[in-house]
């Protein structure tokens, strides 16, 4: 079967054959294939589509490109996957919690992309902690503490190491197929046996409508179903920052100062909503109503702050932090972005907002650009608020002014201020479950 | 403006504006400007099409990435292209006969592609015959007799052969648009002032339906006339070999044979009808009647094969092969294809016929292979003719066996018999003119 062929039917908009479909993932994985077959193969793909087979099949062959992984975690191995939004630092809340009613995260987790950040960048932000561990070194930490954080290991998935990054140049990352199995590949070869998926919708996700998200979310479910895993997924909106603070240190410090119990809001609604989901996949609940009292009670018991001080410390970082945030990294100077006129906070371009973190510095241009880790944002106001004209909307953390200016401007740019009221959607608007069976939470 | 942008705008269906086109083309001529994007944005291209501005537009750009020439050949410099069939070689027919009638035929051709044949190869089964020639030379030699038949010549459109040659891998063939402005961009580098396109339809062509021509003959046609070239196309019939003879010496037999007044025929009949809108279109008639009229009585009176002489001469060839086609390489053996059964020659898969001949050593299978110009075939029966079981279809002419026994299987499984009589269509479906007003010939 040559790759011309696959392009070709693909082109004529058949649906491919399992061989088909095994040949392309190789070719994926094959240096010697040209970059430039399966850049048609993939505008083909993005243009015609792939149904749910296609789909699954391709997941399973790309993650069987690379290493697979049985992790043994002395429990059912848990992992989550966000969509990416902006001040979305759940899994420093959920990993914790959950762990602290028995589950076992083991979660494989990403650098910051374009305007979203990553785990991985924020737990660095803490002095000492290392995100490359050895596998028994991981694993054991799983099984001990609870949760893990770790950068992906050896060669997970390499085909899917290669279409993403050509995807990301030929105009074929909008494909929600290609996302899909993507996503679902990293975690089908890490080994996780409970997925939970939250699927990011509105203005600062990849997918802007909740139409978008639903597709994207049950053809993961789908996916992980097919490949036996337990899978759970949850439409979360992301037309507004899901913290009130955006930077990497920043992040952290939310993360701590909600586990410490000081703070509420959508941020920890969202992480406890995902962690009942994942406490039930890991057979540790029977109800979602269940599952969120006891995450609420170790919340309030100091055990979720507990699991993540020994998680940091397991993991070489200063787990001081979690009593004083004013040993992570911090920026020089603020700044607070005032109102120009009154109005209500009626929208948000969220990307955007996003982008302005990255120009601070909070995130990378170019694969090696170094980060830094203290700059960022606190929002001040949410989508609905009333503001008056001069009243601080938001207060920028900088280190470097001109890199403040362009910042300043991107995330002034990106508040909508209305002359009527306006009130946002819930935080969670749907859930998918194992069956892919959709229940509205709007 | 990035190619990626470029991507983005057609994946979406979007017409690209001017600056983007120009853009793509200059991409395509750019060995900085990646593969994979060119690619991606050809598969964009062949899902979501072009308009007829995009596509004039694109072969303008691409004509413009290499030499423009302005060739003076003392009159209107006249070009007929063909879209490739099997046992055509009508250029060898009408050149002389235009040439003979004070036309100017500057003939830029190429080799032969895939099933079907090419001008340059069958010439260069006349001993001694040059088609590469310096510019001065070939322009002389159109000036002084009235046809000349070359290479391409220099950078014409350097950004189409790299699209061309993408195209052949990427599944992005069969494109109206790109094939029409790849076909348009040589054209118009070349200078021709004149364009008689031949557009084939049927088995044996690129375009399987009358639909598929006419909307390629329309575009091409409209290439032309906005780039100030006048425009005339012939829609043909390709579902069996125009000619009786395939394979390179083997034509340009056939077609001195032609010009010798011995041989009548559809190779004749097309030859004469694109040449008599050559002639037209060169200011040289003022009706096709009488256009058509003027080359018969070059034929007649030996006027066409006294100029095919004097362009063989002219380009170094030995010109004693109108006299004696003997002198044209011979094939050492020879085999009668005969029919499995009686009825009526109902179809034949030219495409798999053109294959036969390239089987047996007259066509490459890649760039660097070396041609055999004896070997082919030649047609005993035509589409629609009676044929008794045993009676020979075909006479096959070889140099090896073990090819021979492929070439045979092939020719042979070429050939549908039916019980019930068959009538071809006419040779000439149709008319396209300058304007795009089509006028049916059927």
């Amino acid at each position: 079967m040559a790759l011309i062929d696959i392009i070709n039917h693909k082109k004529l908009g058949l649906a491919l054959s399992t061989g088909e479909i095994q040949e392309f993932a190789a070719a994926a994985a094959d240096l010697n294939a040209p970059d430039y077959q399966l850049a048609a193969l993939l505008m083909a793909i993005r243009l015609n589509g792939m149904d749910a087979r296609e789909t699954a099949e391709l997941t399973l062959a790309m993650a069987h490109t690379g290493d697979m992984l049985s992790p043994d975690v002395g429990g059912v191995a848990a992992d989550k996957h966000s969509t990416g939004g902006v001040g979305d630092t759940t899994t420093l809340i959920l990993g914790p919690l959950v762990a602290a009613c028995g589950g076992k995260v083991l979660k494989m987790s990403g650098r910051g992309l374009g305007h979203t950040g990553g785990t991985i960048d924020k737990l660095e932000s803490i002095p000492g902690f290392q995100t490359e561990l050895p596998e028994e070194e991981f694993l054991r930490i799983t099984r001990e503490v609870g949760c893990c954080v770790v950068g992906q290991t050896g060669e997970l998935a390499p085909a899917d190491k290669r279409l993403y990054a050509l995807r990301d140049v030929t105009g074929t990352v909008d494909s929600i197929p290609l996302i899909a199995s993507s996503i679902m590949s990293k975690k089908l070869a890490g080994g996780a046996q409970a997925i939970v998926l939250d699927v990011k919708c509105g203005s600062g996700a990849l997918m802007k409508t909740r139409e978008d998200s639903l597709l994207l979310a049950r053809a993961m479910v789908d996916i992980g179903r097919r490949n036996g895993r337990r899978m759970s997924a949850l439409i979360t909106r992301m037309d507004e920052p899901l913290g009130r603070l955006v930077g990497n240190a920043l992040e952290v410090r939310e993360a701590i100062e909600i586990l410490s119990g000081h703070v509420q809001g959508p941020l920890l609604k969202v992480a406890l909503a995902l962690g009942s989901r994942m406490l039930m996949l890991s057979g540790l609940a029977d109800s979602a109503g269940q599952a969120e009292e006891a995450l609420k009670q170790a919340l309030q018991e100091g055990r979720g702050l507990l699991k993540l001080a020994q998680m940091i410390q397991a993991q070489g970082g200063d787990a001081r932090v979690c009593e004083d945030t004013g040993l992570l990294p911090q920026a020089k100077h603020q700044k607070d972005l005032l109102a120009p006129a009154s109005g209500w906070f009626s929208r948000m371009d969220t990307q955007q907002a996003g982008e302005a973190a990255r120009m601070l510095g909070a995130g990378r241009w170019q694969k090696d650009d170094v980060i830094d880790p203290a700059v960022g944002y606190m929002m001040l106001k949410r989508l609905g608020d009333r503001v008056e004209a001069g009243e601080a909307m938001a207060r920028l953390f900088y280190n470097d002014h001109t890199l403040l200016m362009q910042a300043e401007a991107a995330l002034t740019g990106s508040f909508t201020l209305s002359p009527e009221p306006f009130s946002p959607a819930p935080w969670i608007l749907a859930h998918i479950d194992q069956n892919g069976k959709e229940t509205s939470l709007t």
